[in-house]
């Protein structure tokens, strides 16, 4: 271990004081100023991005992987409007959630305090530099951001304008930490911090979140894969569902939240598989799919157990007729990621009955698999989205980098008074 | 690896889905069931306790753990009494505790659910065997208890009470397994079930937990020492004060949330030292300070760093005497161990100063260290007080023991409409 990070994570966390204890109004102004910098910053942003994407091209980058590392003006914008919309989430430091009286008096309080030093470990996206210290920062932390060595340079040039705006405010710019050394001994040295990091969030493929699980010793919230379904109910709407399958599957397939299977209750199969058909074939989707999915087509693919434990991420479904409702959610069961399950139906009852029979971080009822996500469902931007069930699941907005804490309030209250002395506080 | 205690957590897991189905009112009435069978059981728990102690006082227990392990029929009634009021608690499950209506119609809901298989990794006191169950069986939860050796009889006696309860309700008794067999690797074969386990809690002593900090790759939520320190103000009531120490540190010093240290503000010392003295030495408490408070005995021996940094489980107690109220925190941060820390003072100001200034999972003003406690808190019991800044922060009750996740309800909306197709929603 070179000690490198512990450097950097021992002065994020000394530098996150600093934050936690700014009034919400400078935190407020912080992340607008951090949204001006990387407007003002606009033209040195994309010429290191310009360089990043050289160099990635050199190295035979995918068209996908090129494509997630592109930033241009729009996506700068972009970067920029998410900074203002987290500035403009609710301050969640010092709410008071809860608050009782009990029997003996005391006043017990629960109050958002910061987690402290969160490290964000990610790939590709250089977009995730800005929005995650955003993020950190609103809610009271440090970041220590590590990102993809092929972004290296973008990570770089908009962590300047960050810390302009750290700067401009009289904030130590060591809030808002990059390692920027891409040895990958590096995110293992991260992972070993016990006494300084409070929370590492993985963001980005599966073998870097497994590289993660397996080596952390620091609190890992995960965020895993997307297996989501659609299941299309005997009683579905089936223009709805027509609706729910294109926009789920075909409007952005490389990402988590996009479909990966089709599951179609077995009366309404025959109204729905061919139409589900052309619907995909139109834009360009290859289908897999069981017997009865095949018995609509005779070039369909055959659809295997891989198939139904994929997350294809590219324009391919699978499919399969179920018997009912018990199978769909058998079926999810098996093969889900515990992501995002969305039913079809205009019946309460079944709805319902999915919604109980999912323990999915989020399920949808006629809506699209692609609303799991931390702007759609109203938390202005997200860290990530939380395949673990424990502290956060599903998307994690500013609320998710707090802790509720206790704060108890009395007048010299004990547990075991002494017979002979008379309570200080009854005295007072 | 056996594949002993996967086994065990394999049917416990599968068993978790019944208890997560039952109504609210199912489930108040098997924690009631528990509690009658417990009461029911008491002859049999008290010849398996007086086993379990035999062999305890053989193999030369000390007399502290001894009393840990010992139940007598008021201990069991406690049992009992605890489980009603974790019966009585608020029913967590399918709460809604947030829902937006997004501009394009969604309803987003936030509901909790339970985190599935809770695994329980403890010592000594039988007791935990019973309220762990209780409140994770109230939270929907199925559990893995894994208890200490000295107590295996008792464990196992406890466990056939429960059992009955689940029986009686046709509930399967995998809900609540326990790791009969005391070999320690099946409590490292236990920490690896990754696929299986969503949540580990150690609670015991300080290697108990580092055993488990260090090899778990499940989900840990640590419960960790608690080197709690009480602040005695320039503006404390001095009546308050002392109660509030002699309480912290002397009902109960073998408990995580008891006293270890006692800071004191310089200009209030030449009146609060004499006393403070008189009443730890009178209930028996060895007193180890800096030079202020052995100018007044020269007697006491001088505190060591370690000192200032130690949990005792005993009656002693460090002082030390600090400049202001920005010493006393810097104590605090370097020495503390993030679990209680008390205040006595009557100057509000200074009192939010102190809350804001530390960053323990409690904060007392004026209020007894002891306090902080699940029951005592309100919340009918705990499964442990975590020290951990993620997922919960203190004392865990019933609620801890869910996780919120999304529920959306739409008409058909999608996030990039098809420009050629109606919406299937709104054609419906």
């Amino acid at each position: 271990m070179s000690g490198y990070v512990r450097e950097l994570a021992l002065a994020a966390r000394q530098a996150q004081a600093a934050i936690a204890a700014c009034e919400s109004i400078r935190r407020y102004a912080l992340l607008e100023g951090m949204a001006v910098h990387l407007e003002a910053g606009l033209a040195g942003i994309l010429a290191a991005n310009a360089d990043d994407m050289q160099r990635a091209a050199a190295a035979g980058a995918t068209k996908a992987s090129l494509d997630r590392l592109l930033l241009d003006a729009a996506r700068v914008q972009g970067m920029a409007a998410a900074l203002r919309e987290v500035a403009a989430q609710p301050d969640p430091l010092g709410t008071v959630t809860r608050r009782d009286v009990r029997p003996n008096g005391l006043v017990v309080e629960r109050q958002r305090i910061p987690l402290g030093l969160v490290a964000m470990i990610y790939e590709a996206r250089p977009n995730v530099t800005a929005e995650a210290a955003a993020l950190c920062l609103k809610a009271g932390n440090a970041v220590l951001l590590r990102g993809g060595s092929e972004a290296a340079a973008s990570n770089a040039a908009i962590a300047a304008c960050l810390h302009a705006a750290l700067r401009d405010m009289g904030l130590p710019e060591a809030a808002v930490s990059l390692v920027a050394d891409p040895a990958r001994e590096h995110v293992l040295e991260l992972l070993q911090l016990v006494d300084l990091i409070d929370l590492a969030i993985p963001r980005g493929g599966e073998s870097l979140i497994r590289f993660v699980a397996e080596h952390a010793r620091v609190p890992v919230v995960k965020h895993y894969k997307g297996v989501c379904h659609l299941y299309v109910d005997r009683a579905a709407n089936i223009e709805t569902a027509i609706g729910l399958l294109v926009d789920g599957k075909a409007s952005r397939p490389g990402v988590c939240n996009a479909l990966e299977t089709l599951l179609v209750h077995r009366e309404i199969a025959d109204a729905f598989l061919p139409r589900a058909l052309a619907a995909l074939r139109a834009q360009g989707v290859e289908v897999r799919g069981d017997a009865a999915m095949r018995s609509v087509d005779a070039d369909i693919a055959e659809a295997t157990e891989a198939d139904y434990a994929a997350e294809f991420l590219d324009l391919v479904i699978a499919v399969r007729v179920v018997d009912n409702l018990a199978d769909a959610l058998a079926h999810i069961a098996r093969y889900g990621s515990d992501h995002t399950e969305v039913i079809a139906t205009e019946d309460a009852a079944t709805a319902e009955a999915f919604v109980s029979g999912t323990r999915s971080s989020a399920v949808m009822v006629n809506a699209s698999s692609r609303f799991n996500d931390g702007g759609q469902l109203g938390l202005g931007a997200e860290i990530g989205i939380s395949t673990t069930r424990l502290h956060a699941y599903g998307p994690m907005g500013v609320e998710s980098l707090t802790i509720e804490r206790f704060v108890v309030r009395g007048n010299g209250q004990v547990r075991h008074p002494r017979p002979a002395a008379r309570r200080g506080g009854e005295a007072a």
